[in-house]
């Protein structure tokens, strides 16, 4: 069984407010020293056979296809450990 | 500037319909070796001053009173190198 995980974030110059309203109520909290905040997504993605350069190849399709937005989105896909 | 990454994922034992959700559309897209899907979320902090053990505790506490409801959701919080 291999987990895949695939990190996904709106890229840099896309507006996030959905990072920026976190940030806002972080700064009402106190937390003061906290400059920007991105939200994005986490997908853990549990393979069927061991880790192999076809399952994350496998994953990464999967990633461009459904998980991600490649046109707004950036997208990782790492196996872990 | 130190970037702190905060991962928020349901605790296994809590259902996770969005996961089922991208696990059936992947197995309709023809992913079939796709068993489990668990969806999260990741939130990318950038803190003001180097990366230390007080800012990591600063995220420590946002996780836990913004990010995450420790009810039903674990977090991870860790410096992204």
């Amino acid at each position: 069984m291999a987990r895949v995980v695939v990190d996904v974030m709106l890229k840099p110059e896309i507006l996030d407010p959905q990072g920026q309203a976190v940030q806002g109520a972080l700064a009402r909290l106190g937390f003061a020293g906290v400059t920007a905040v991105r939200q994005g997504k986490r997908f853990e993605l549990e393979l069927a056979g061991e880790a192999s350069d076809q399952q994350l190849a496998t994953a990464e399709r999967a990633a461009q296809t459904l998980l991600a937005n490649p046109v707004i989105e950036d997208y990782r896909v790492r196996v872990e450990g």
